[in-house]
């Protein structure tokens, strides 16, 4: 059998991340990377783009070439090679290579799957020409089919971040475009102003959105798909479903490792599951969230790249290495748009039995004498009793998301919305108001008395 | 004698702030501002971009019209009145009209005189083909000299922000530029690294840096002027000395009000100055530095607005409000770049004693993959034993200088460097990699063992 001093299963972001720290920190360790489809770190979010043709060719999206990391980093890369069954006890994992069945054993195991496309159970949804949007399999899958057959028009089930990059993928090769939500709201992360600021930006670009849209059956046509909805029917080309993701984690039941009852494996500020040795990162796991201190199922590129880091390191020796956890951050760009989110809803803040003050201001961009300034909105939501801020979001151009991290900064570091909203940000007519966007909100949950 | 509840000395950023926001929460008390020049309220950051021509019409600089405060908000304006002594001790100023003097009496005082520029003891400087850039009457008498003469060439004395900026704007009208700076460098406030950067910006649109120019003397000619440094002689057009400013605090000495050696005055989080009902704020006023919580003079466009706030919220009897003071943030455009600093230098640092660690990065605006992204610099400086976030800069385009206002909010928050380096900043595509320039840099200080 042989072995790897540290065994990666999963060649994405976090996977790759967690190869190329503990080599970088750590000369003498063997490491092997098993990577179920024919890619590894490749820059996953770029997808949208290349079916846009924004990006032409995909070989751009992969981060470092193959060859690099067995040659130049020592790194032994298996792709086509999936790892069907972990025993933690005897240290080994096994292995279907595209012609053979293989045994590993390891020292440190790195777990980092990632994640999969949710599929409703509808009939019809098994259809080939219902697509999804996961790995660059499927990305370069769909882009083969719109290249070769050239639709006219194409439905997007599912209005999150996903389904709206899509939207700007397709209409920029001139496919009209639906969007089909089986809630009464796309952009359900976002509050009502947000939203409403998508969705004219989405109408303003000819994407149709129909909400509350529970779908009864896809069937295929003669000459395309056909989607029944409440009743209705749509025709369409093709689907692309965009409903969430779930993690890669079926083959890891029963096997004693924690995770949640939705299969995300739970782990800890050194990416450690509960078993000894064995570290997850990326897709498949938790993050803690740093407000509620809740571990929850938060699938993004930034957090896959910096859990996989820390596992990397820690397995390689590396023990002072921590990642805390997020405070949800999101960024997404709707056509001409920039979306972002930080820190909790009040919703979420509800739940959580957080009392919540919030404000709402739209601002300028830069100076208001000053050419070219677009409109800001910034909504800031802060805990009643402790005064300390806990959300936020921003709608607009012109650095609305970037505004968004200085309000992340603020909430990972406890700030009150005192000390916020006379914060020293940089000034100048080019850059933003005399009071800032995010000030003006701010000042507006002062109490003065 | 008249009386003011509210007597304000100066109507630009701080005075107007002070009386807007006292009238809002006050409806009761009369309000009278003073004001030497022609002009209130408006936005003196902006003149550079009135000069270049980027906004054609000074009116648009006037935050809101006179007329406006006037009759909408009941506060009572003087303009052409300039306050010649203040009498603490009986609670009235000297006030001298276009064509008269008078005497006010108030109950609460704000002081907001601003300050006026620096003009070095060298021979010649006193010309009329000398300007200074402080007041719109500055602005508009420059503007109305390059619109009449349409001169070739002007000389631009000091290489600080606005003579960055005024390099800027004299390119824009095609004027051949020289900046005179006596340093040895330009842009001192900033790291060598950033310095480098602007230089390079400058030398690209044709602006000619001399530095190290100890000027002797300069002389008016039949068609110009002759300035004369270190044995050499240029020949220009017109002069515009940006040296630096100095608070306008002259008719206040020997009266008992706190103020520094050079005669900035000093004032709390709460505007109060030493004589109880005399508040100060703007640019004749120190400011707290948070970081090593000494009174600075550091006057800037953004402080002056929030000091005056307070100042105007404080004398209509708002206790609550509160502004602690910057951390050193300020931004300035220079041609297509965005440069940016927060914090303190490491030279700042080592004369308060405290050791330091830096690290500076490049990295892209976007993705790698993504269209169009431009190159960032970012700097960090940390307080090497408590491991806080002291400092920073950055330069390059596309968000560069919103990146220093998230390590602005770190430094304000007392943020140490392992939290900020796996931080939850927003990523997609479209607005970073997905380690933003600012993890990357703060990446490289952390200790790993």
């Amino acid at each position: 059998m042989k072995h790897f001093d540290l065994l990666i299963i999963g060649g994405v972001a976090a996977g790759m991340s967690a190869a190329s720290q503990a080599r970088r920190y750590n000369e003498n360790i063997s490491i092997g990377v098993f990577e179920k489809s024919d890619f590894i770190s490749y820059g996953a979010c770029g997808m949208p783009y290349l079916i846009s043709n924004l990006i032409t060719d995909y070989k751009k999206l992969l981060a470092v070439d193959k060859n690099k990391y067995i040659n130049e980093r020592n790194i032994q890369i298996f792709t086509n090679s999936e790892v069907t069954e972990v025993n933690f006890k005897e240290k080994n994992v096994s292995v279907k290579h595209a012609d053979s069945l293989e045994k590993y054993s390891y020292d440190k195991l790195v777990i980092a799957t990632g994640a999969k496309a949710v599929i409703p159970p509808i009939k019809g949804m098994d259809s080939e020409k219902v697509y999804t949007l996961r790995n660059l399999d499927d990305g370069l899958e769909i882009k083969k089919y719109l290249e070769l057959v050239k639709p006219e028009k194409g439905v997007i089930i599912g209005g999150g971040a996903i389904g709206l990059e899509m939207a700007e993928s397709l209409r920029a090769l001139d496919i009209e475009t639906i969007i089909l939500e089986k809630m009464d709201i796309i952009a359900a992360a976002f509050s009502e102003e947000v939203r409403k600021t998508i969705t004219d930006e989405l109408i303003r670009n000819n994407v149709s959105i129909i909400t509350g849209a529970d779908i009864q059956e896809i069937a295929e046509k003669e000459n395309g798909m056909q989607i029944q909805y409440n009743g209705h029917i749509i025709d369409t080309d093709f689907i692309i479903a965009s409903i969430g993701v779930r993690p890669n984690t079926d083959f890891l039941k029963n096997t004693g490792l924690n995770m949640t009852g939705r299969g995300a494996i739970i782990i800890n500020e050194k990416s450690e599951t509960n078993i000894e040795n064995v570290y997850a990162a990326g897709d498949c796991c938790t993050v803690r969230n740093l407000i509620t201190k809740d571990d929850v199922y938060m699938p993004l590129g930034t957090t896959s790249n910096k859990q996989g880091r820390v596992a990397g390191l820690q397995a390689a020796g590396i023990n002072s290495e921590r990642f805390k956890g997020v405070v949800g951050t999101q960024f997404v760009k709707v056509f001409d748009l920039e979306i972002a989110k930080t820190g909790l809803s009040e919703k979420e803040a509800a739940e959580h039995g957080i009392n919540t003050d919030s404000a709402e201001v739209y601002r300028r961009s830069k100076a208001g004498y000053y050419p070219n300034a677009e409109k800001i909105f910034i909504k800031i939501i802060i805990n009643k009793d402790d005064r300390t801020i806990i959300g936020g979001e921003a709608a607009g151009k012109d650095g609305a998301a970037q505004r968004v991290n200085i309000l992340a900064a603020a909430i990972t570091a406890g700030m009150n919305i005192e000390d916020f909203a006379y914060m020293d940000l940089g000034y100048a007519p080019p850059f933003s108001p005399v009071w800032d966007s995010l000030l003006a909100g701010a000042q507006k949950l002062l109490i003065r008395n």
